[in-house]
């Protein structure tokens, strides 16, 4: 029960901070909205008070505890740029790349590098923070280390392929943000009323829908099936509630389609994010036929904490207290 | 060198007029920005406002002349809705099912419909005012309209199949707005500095890599290949200047790919619209090995014509003149 570690998950959009015990339980756990691009002040500075703001009381309890960090605060906008260390990589690798910063008020803070991906022959592909969520989820359930691929849908969602306990390669799909920019700034939206839903079996067909059509898609065919997203309105095929339904269900039918072909079926996959969008694609993926995904929680915490362990903060901490 | 008509082809930010004698020849023409969106005062005034600003002169010298129009003008956002007749349609099917609208000061405008395809099993799919351009090409090239494919690129491109003289089928491809959306709104564009344009053999090479990545993509990848617009930025693999050569190159090649497996590789190919998007269409034709397809210029003119002409337009106006 005793802390031994202040983990920090800094994204984009928010940083949440984990202070945990030597055997990496979380003891107390805090959120804010000071992501890299929402500091409380200009940076540097803004760095420092949103760490404070975050962590004071806990570095006030014990000003020795060490403290790891993942995620966009690595990035060429964060506090420190910790370059991307290339595949294949594993924790090891993380640790021995990770940069220190120290803080106005003197306390050191480690950040883990994102992993970049360069396959002769093809386009090169980064991750930053989910290298992380990775160690948490292999920490977890150990089995996936030998090879499995990990799936974390979003903005921009991440499928990542693991092989003795190392990530092997990944690829980005910007299924979320194309969603998202189509839907607010395209001729789609304007059929699509701001806010409102259709009625949930409705809007299950509209989202099978969109699903199907990726499945029996050809190369190349997304951007002519996007305008069905308007077509369906236009001849009110389709309830203009759920017109995003159906978008969403091609969106991400077509990242599955394409992910699940570059995994390989047989592959043991495993979904880890946001409940309400993992049960979305666990819905896609069954429409497809693949096997159903293992699901994981919040794996960053548990990331965090074997990243500080390998990285030697942990008995470097035990050391400093008597 | 009589005027015999005035012919409009009146889109969504644009009017052009069209003054033509009985033979199809134009003897003037006029423009203005007032597409329907962009009207010069409320509608439906601002409708008779920007068709009195344009033709107001045409008309004083000869009140007979009978107008017909094509394009978003028949929307539901238009003057009146020309509602969609459905494939297969001909010029005969086009001009029975015109509508008109008389203006405020009592000329008749004869508005055509657009075309709906709605194939069983598939997405619907609209046009309007291709049907127009069509019209056109086909009195230009009679050769077409046995079996041909006409390929309208833009904002939403057209892929248009004619048999027997007919619309027998067609296919909306967003390329234009999603490279448009994805430039302004997504985190693609952060890279791209606006308005520099690259070295052009670096731009060049920057579209074929894109077109290349399209031709050897498999179902659903379009949504990974598009990161790398970023990725190839980030890694300082591609000066920022050509990102959207790339993005551009990715995202006509995978219209390309489609709509060439849906047209039968051996249907004989021509291009309609602006020359330099006509030019990196026929670029990304040639890399996809395709046959180099014929080009045509501004047929809405002579497709109006034809269009009147099938109305029973011109006939009237001859006899309304002495």
């Amino acid at each position: 029960m005793t802390p031994a570690l202040i983990a920090l998950d800094w994204g984009t959009s928010s940083l949440r901070g984990f202070l945990m015990d030597a055997s990496g339980a979380v003891l107390d756990s805090r959120a804010s909205p000071h992501g890299i691009t929402n500091l409380p002040g200009p940076a540097p500075e803004g760095f420092d008070l949103a760490f404070e703001a975050l962590c004071g009381a806990w570095l006030q309890a014990d000003p020795t505890l060490p403290v790891a960090a993942g995620g966009m605060i690595g990035s060429s906008q964060g506090w420190r740029e910790a370059p991307y260390v290339a595949c294949p990589a594993d924790l090891q690798r993380l640790a021995s790349q990770a940069v220190s910063v120290i803080t106005r008020q003197g306390v050191e803070l480690l950040i883990a590098p994102g992993v970049l991906a360069d396959p002769p022959g093809g386009t090169p592909d980064v991750i930053r923070g989910e290298e992380i969520q990775i160690a948490g989820a292999l920490a977890q359930q150990p089995s996936l280390a030998a090879r499995g691929h990990f799936l974390m849908p979003g903005t921009h969602s991440k499928w990542v392929a693991v092989e003795g306990g190392r990530i092997t390669r990944f690829a980005t799909y910007m299924t979320g943000e194309l969603f998202a920019v189509l839907r607010q700034h395209s001729l789609l939206g304007r059929l699509m009323p701001a806010g409102e839903e259709g009625h949930p079996d409705e809007a299950a067909a509209a989202f099978t829908r969109g699903l199907q059509l990726a499945r029996d898609s050809h190369p190349g065919d997304l951007t002519r099936q996007i305008f069905a997203a308007r077509s369906l309105g236009l001849t009110k095929q389709m309830a203009p509630a759920v017109l995003k339904d159906f978008l969403s269900g091609l969106l991400i039918g077509h990242e599955l389609v394409s992910g699940l072909a570059a995994a390989g079926r047989d592959t043991a996959l495993a979904l880890i994010g946001d409940p309400a969008l993992c049960e979305r694609y666990a819905t896609g993926l069954a429409a497809l036929g693949a096997a159903p995904p293992r699901r994981l929680g919040n794996t960053a915490p548990a990331g965090l904490f074997h990243f500080a362990r390998a990285a030697g903060l942990l008995a470097t901490a035990r050391k400093m207290t008597p």
